[in-house]
Order: C-alpha cells, then structure tokens, then sequence
C-alpha cells in the first residue's frame, strides 16, 4: 500500500478533551499532517459534551500539541492541522443529538473514521447514535480502544453492541502495542531472514520470555485499577499480543485476515491454566513501599483511593506453553508489572546450547544465542552471539557479543514513528492487519478468564515486591525451577 | 592453555636475513617479548651464511623492527629482545658446520625451535645437519615455510626428507592464513553458536565464495611465479585451507588432530576436477595492462623478466563440490587473482532465501541472509538480514541491514596481532592445530593436481583480463550460470 494514495477521511475523535485524545491523537495527526499523509480534503470532528467555542477549542489543541510534542513544531503543519478541524458538542448518550454530527459531515465522499476514545460503556450508545443518522455506512469505520471489558463475557457484550450496527470489517480494535516499530518488524525479521525462518520452532529455540515491566504506580486510578488488576490491564492484551506475533505459523500472505488467521490458532493452542497447574505456572504480586531511583514511593495499599484490603495483583508472571507442533516443550514466559525497578519491554528469544560444548575446558557452559527485541527504553534489536576474543593470549575464550539492530543508530537517527501514528494511518488506509479481531479477543479472554479464576477458586496468595525491585522472589524461583533466569 | 606457561624456547631462524625474518618473524618476535610472552631464559639465534658481527646485525634488527612495525616502539622490548639475540654465521649445507649451532646452544631445557626460512630444498640439508649434532631431540621441532614443492611428488620429496629426522608432530607446516584472527573464529563462530551450529549445512546455505583478490602483480619474482601459477601460489594452501575450515564436520575436540582428521576429510571428499569437467568448474586468467587506483601498470607478459610466451595464469577459478553428506548441493567458489581492482579476501556464506516469499508485492526476490568472514582490508565479520524500514510511510519495505562485528570495533580498538606472532606462539607453546598436517598437504596437492593436469591436457586456453579490473568475463559467466553472483 502506498501512503501517498491515503483516501480523504472524515475523522470523527469521541471524547476530545480527554487524556488519550491530548496525548496521543492530536500529536499523531500533526505528524500524519507534517509528513503530508492527510489530503486537503479530510476533516477532523472534535466530539464532547462540553460547550466550548471553536476558537478556544482551537487554542487548547495548540497548547495540547506544545505540550506533548517532543520536537520543535513546524507552525505551517500546524496551521493546515487546525484548519481541518472542527469542534462539535454533543450529548454521547442521546441518539438525535447525532443530526448535529451528520449535519457537520453533510455530503461527503470521504471515509468516515470514528475514534472511540471514550469508556466502552458508551460505545453501544455512540453506535446506535450513527446508525440512527445512517452514519455507519459502508466506508463507516469505528475504532474502538481498550479496555472492552473485562472478561470474555463483558467484552462480548460491548462487542455485541458494536456489532448491531458495524460489521468485523468495518472495526478496528486498537492495542497500540501492534503499532511499535520493533513489534512491526517481528514479520519481517521472522519471515525475510532464512537464518530464523529455517529454525523458528522447538528445535532450536529453548524459550521465550517477554517482559513489560512498568515504572509507574497506579496514577490516581487506583478505582479503576483495582477492578482489573495487571493480568487485565497489561497481559490480557499487550504480552498476549506480542506472544502471538512471535509464535504464529507464517501466514498465508500478509494480508489481515490471513495473519489473524494465524495468530488466532496460536490463541487456541494456549495450555489452559486450571486449579491443578495455577500455583507452577503463574505467580501474582503486589507493590509494597520502596526506593525507585532514590526516591521513596509508597506500596499499593497506600496510594492515594487505597483501600487497605485489596488482594489485587500489580505483578503477573505467567508461564504459557502453546500446545502444537512447532512449539511442544518451549516455554513463553510472560512477566509485566507495575513499579518496577526500570521501565523495560522486551521480547528475548533463548535458542538452545549447541548440541555438545567443544569449549568445555573454558566454559562449563556456553551462553546461548538470543534475540533481544527491545520496545522500550530504546526501540531496536540485538543478536548475541559467541565470538573469539582477538589477542595472543586468548587462544580459544570466547566472549558474547552484541550485534546491535537498532533503529536509531541503523536508520540514521531517523525518527521512530508514535504507534499511534501508524494505527491512525491504518484505519485511514483501511488496512485491519495491525487491529484485534474479534475471535483473538475472545480466545485472549477465555484463557485469562481461566488463570483468574483459578487465581479466585484456589485463593492463591499475593507475593508481595518492594517497588523499584524486579519482582517478588517467586517470579524468580518460578523461572529457576526450569533452569533458567529472566534476562538481565 | 595458559600463555603465561609459556616454556623457554630456544628459537633458530634459519634464512635470518631474508625478507620473511625482516618482515614478519622478527616483528612477531618483538611483539611477543613486549607482551610478556617470552620467559627470560629463551634465546633467539638467528642463521645466515654471511659473515657479521653480532653487534651489526643487532643494528640491523632494530633497523627492521622500525622498517616494519607500524606503531611506536617500546625501547625496553626492543632492548629485552636484542639481548635474547645472537647472530650464528653457518653453511647450511655442510652437516658438519652444525657444531656450531651446538655449541651455541649448549645444554638447555629448552625447547628448540627451527625455523625454515629459507627454499624448501634446502630443508634437508638442514635437518640432516642438526641430526648429525642431536638437535633433532625430542624437545625439537621444525617449521616449515611454504611452497614445499609444487605437486604431491615434490612436495612428498621434501616432507620425507624432513620425515627422515623428524616425527610428524615435531613438524609445524605454516600456512600464515591460519593465523589471523577471522580465521581462527571460524572454529568459535560455528560451534559456540546454536544459530550456526543447528544449520550449517546444504538444508540453509546456498553456497560459499571464498576470494583471495590480491592488488600487487609479480613484484620482481617473474621467475618463480611463473613456474608456480595462482593455483598453486595461492589456492592450493590458503584458499583450501580455508575451505577445510568453513565446511569441516564438527571435530571430536579442540585438540590438534582431531581439528586436523576433520579438516582431511573435507579434502578427501572434494569431487575431482578431470578433463571431463575442467572446463565448466574452472577459470584460468593472465592480466593484461591497465589501471590500478588510477596508475597504469604493466600486464603480466610486459612484467620485467617475463617470457611472453608464457600460459602461466594469474587468476584462478575454481567451483568446488565437497561430495559428503552435509554439502551435496552446495558449491565453493574459490577464486583467486593478482593485479585485481581491490585487495579484498573474505569467505561470504549465503543462506538460502526462505522457502516462500511474504513480500513479493515488495521484492520479486528476497535478498538472501549472508555471513561475511572479512579478512582484508579490515579483519571482520558481517551478518547481513532483513528489517523493516522504519517510518510511517514504509509499511512493509525491507532493507538489508548489515550486523557488524568488526573486531577493532567491537573489542575496543584492541590491536590484532599479526598472524605470524599467533602462529609463532603456537608452536612455542606445542600446539599444532592450526598447522598443516602431512596428509592435508598431500590430499590438497592431489585436487589440485587433478586440476593442472585437466587444463594440460585439454589445453583449457587463458582469459584474459584487464590489471585493476575484477577478473576475466568467463569468471562471471562461472557463476552466473549457476544463477549466483560474486558478492560485491
């Protein structure tokens, strides 16, 4: 697909005085804008319930867009943004409301992008509110944000609603993790290059781990963190997202559903975690107070909101293992949580030892080959590999060496794209290949549904981690009993 | 092994004011004494006919040492060496001259170490003088400079004139390629690494190039080159035993003749070249006169001394088919040059490309994954692999991306010592691994007979090529018919 080929849009952002609409939205379309992705015919409709005046609206983007934009702004890209777009008040919940927005758009050719930065909650009403003015159309889009839901359940009843008026082709589920440079490049690494695709199985992998560990606390959400704990907030989505990437069969070409396809069946080969395997293969924990980079910060029972009972995790460890051919006996270590001594994502492929040591007067045992794919805190890719150290009194000891992929230092310090930006040009694309379809939604849920219910029936106990560590202990003896150790 | 166990030596260069001791024995001697590689107690004696004062050919050494080492001198080592140093004036070829040696040497617990700098038809005589003085103890060994002899008859003449005084493992055939750094990684890249290990074999490589492209021509030395040839000047020692190392079977151990068993039996599986064949699997090739870094320079027929009516080939191409289990299918194209645009020699290990292509919409071919084994101009080595392109607008376009493990770059600048000081600790230290063993030298000799014998035989006539050009047109047709090209 060529970018330069991008269709006009009408993009319709619900919810555009909230954080996500500040933080992420409106900066992704200025760099859509300033990298000429928007033809001169899209407009950009600002939804809320406030009354505000177009002017102040105006204003207020302008501050938004200084406020988090990391770079010096170019004030023609500006300008050309601003004039796209317009402010619309409208009550969410009150289906005629939506004459105003179909007055708004009138007649138009453009495709009509509706961004759901809102609660699901309303999503069924926003629907019902289109459909009602015929405002879900066939080049109607609507892209829905997480959280939807919290169980297979509820996700299904926000999806249910969604569906009466929009059909799977027409909804983009966002998981912005899908939008990472690094996690894009999976694909490409995984299927261009002989050297993995020859051996991306149980032959020559040993394991992987996958790690999202978080600086931050609870951020005065602590209501809604609650209810949900890191198992919902983090790897019911992110890490399982991941985990498909790097585990799926090649698909049939790179077409969406062909690679939904795949990913799908990587979903449904998930052991399941029961009562009888919760307490080997999972561990849950909790912050207390602790030291993160010199600073004292308090445990998750003191945060401001607390309450003082709470048995909700802020760690996870999962141990998943995909039962199918090519990964029989290759363990996926999942591991995210909150507090956390730095804030790492990575994606590290262990490959097996070589069959037999040649170097065993110098190494009892020879570090393996891994493939490090680093989303934070600097996208890029690493290679460690096993090299002679050069020099005469080094006849045959070996040292690791990093070959280093990364994307700043390859690509001539260009500009790492926000994944916002190339979500946001995906649904204007129309190309759902980088969005959650349903059925991996629901196969997402039913095996985590699985974990926290096991978590309920067998009352497993919170570890608890001193924030700013690694984690609780049992993170570390549930690795260590296969032998093995989180990367460092 | 422990360099710091480094036993007293007692080292005579025989040949001690010939180009080889100036350039590169003496050198690796200064920088093994400035290392701290040598005990106090070894000693250098240093043989030539000539008739010099000790304390003038001391001159002269140091002379040498600042000639041809390219950084600053350490004046305590060159004082440390200098006293290690005594001239011996001696008739190689009168055995009983020899008492001098003797007596130089005296009793000692040193090992003693002869060093054959001087033609191969001397070699006998030599070691028929030390015999006749007991210096062909136990504690003895000789070092062998190539050529020895220019086919299997003369070369077995000369190793059984030296078999007579010395055992197999007493005897250290040099072939300095074995001594820089790459090289030796070889060993260390293919079995420390389960990413090589797993796969090196005809299910993921394509094929193999290993070039030895030299810049220089004949240099002075019309005479012996031209009863030599690029084959037997180059191909039969370097370009083989480079060979024997990119596709030997993994050895048993690290020791010496279980690397060199392995090493044999890659030669032994080389299918021969006869007149049936010749013609298709080779390239023979003469220089004519042309441009070198914008400098003309002579063809080879115009080089002082020639005789123009010489056949003799500067250039050689070889495909080598290794008829074992491993490598059925998967050709080695060795070719060789002098007068060549650059002085570039690398071992290049192409992949196969995957077994789909994902991106055709993007690239009708993938291009494949490859290890680059750099040996000059800069000692290094090169992963090349496929990765996105970042950026908003390249949604799937790939770019080679090449992962670089350059020694000075990844060890710090740390200097690479000179394949010879390698090779000369080795055989002070006793380890004859990465020195020829008799039945490489007679099987390699064997192929390459093979080889000459077909192009006599058939008259296979020379291509020319141009001085400073990339080898004759038939050596790019070689492979093109293949469907392959010379790495660029």
């Amino acid at each position: 697909m060529n970018a330069m080929n991008t269709k006009a849009s009408d993009i319709v952002l619900f919810g555009c005085l909230g954080d996500l609409t500040r933080r992420k939205l409106l900066p992704s379309l200025y760099q859509l804008e300033k990298a000429g992705l928007f033809t001169q015919q899209s407009r950009i409709i600002c939804v809320a319930r406030d009354d505000i005046k177009q002017s102040d609206y105006l204003t207020s983007v302008a501050d938004c867009l200084s406020e988090f934009i990391d770079e010096e702004l170019a004030s023609e890209s500006i300008a050309n943004l601003l004039a796209k777009i317009t402010y619309l008040q409208l009550d969410l919940l009150n289906k005629e409301a939506f004459s105003a927005l179909k007055t708004c758009i009138g007649d138009s050719d453009n495709s009509l992008i509706n961004y759901f930065a809102v609660p699901a909650v309303i999503y069924g009403s926003i629907c019902a509110g289109l459909a009602q003015h015929d405002l879900n159309h066939a080049q109607a889009r609507v892209v829905l944000e997480k959280p939807i839901g919290s169980s297979l359940i509820t996700s299904n009843e926000v999806n249910d609603e969604v569906a009466k008026y929009f059909t799977e082709q027409q909804t983009y589920r966002i998981d912005h993790y899908l939008g990472k440079e690094t996690v894009l490049n999976l694909l490409d690494l995984r299927f261009a290059n002989s050297l993995f695709s020859t051996k991306w199985d149980n032959t020559t992998i040993d394991h992987v781990q996958i790690s999202v560990a978080e600086e931050v606390g609870i951020e005065g959400r602590w209501g809604y963190f609650d209810q949900a704990g890191q198992m919902r907030d983090m790897l019911q989505n992110h890490l399982i997202q991941i985990l498909t990437l790097v585990a799926m069969d090649p698909p049939l070409s790179l077409d969406a559903d062909n690679i939904r396809d795949e990913k799908v069946k990587v979903l449904k080969a998930l052991k399941p975690i029961t009562m009888a395997n919760v307490f080997e293969n999972t561990v849950r924990g909790q912050y207390i107070k602790g030291f993160l980079h010199g600073q004292q910060v308090p445990g998750y029972l003191d945060e401001e909101g607390a309450n003082t009972q709470s048995n909700t995790e802020s760690f996870v460890v999962v141990k998943a293992e995909i039962e199918n051919w090519r990964w029989a006996g290759v363990p996926f270590y999942l591991r995210t949580g909150k507090r956390m001594a730095n804030k790492v994502s990575e994606i590290v492929v262990y490959f097996k030892n070589p069959a037999h040591n040649l170097f065993s007067e110098y190494y009892r045992e020879l570090p393996p080959n891994k493939l490090t794919i680093r989303l934070q805190p600097k996208e890029g890719i690493e290679i460690q590999m096993l090299n002679k150290v050069p020099g005469l009194t080094e006849s045959q000891r070996l040292q690791t060496t990093k070959l280093d992929l990364s994307f700043n230092q390859a690509f001539d310090n260009l500009r790492i794209a926000d994944a916002y930006e190339r979500l946001m040009l995906e649904v204007i694309n129309g190309n759902q290949a980088l969005f959650v379809r349903r059925d991996e939604v629901e196969a997402s849920w039913a095996w985590c549904d699985g974990i926290l219910s096991a978590w309920k029936t067998t009352g497993q106990e919170l570890a608890t981690y001193t924030a700013g560590s690694s984690g609780p202990v049992a993170s570390i003896s549930l690795i260590a009993r296969d032998g093995r150790a989180w990367d460092e």
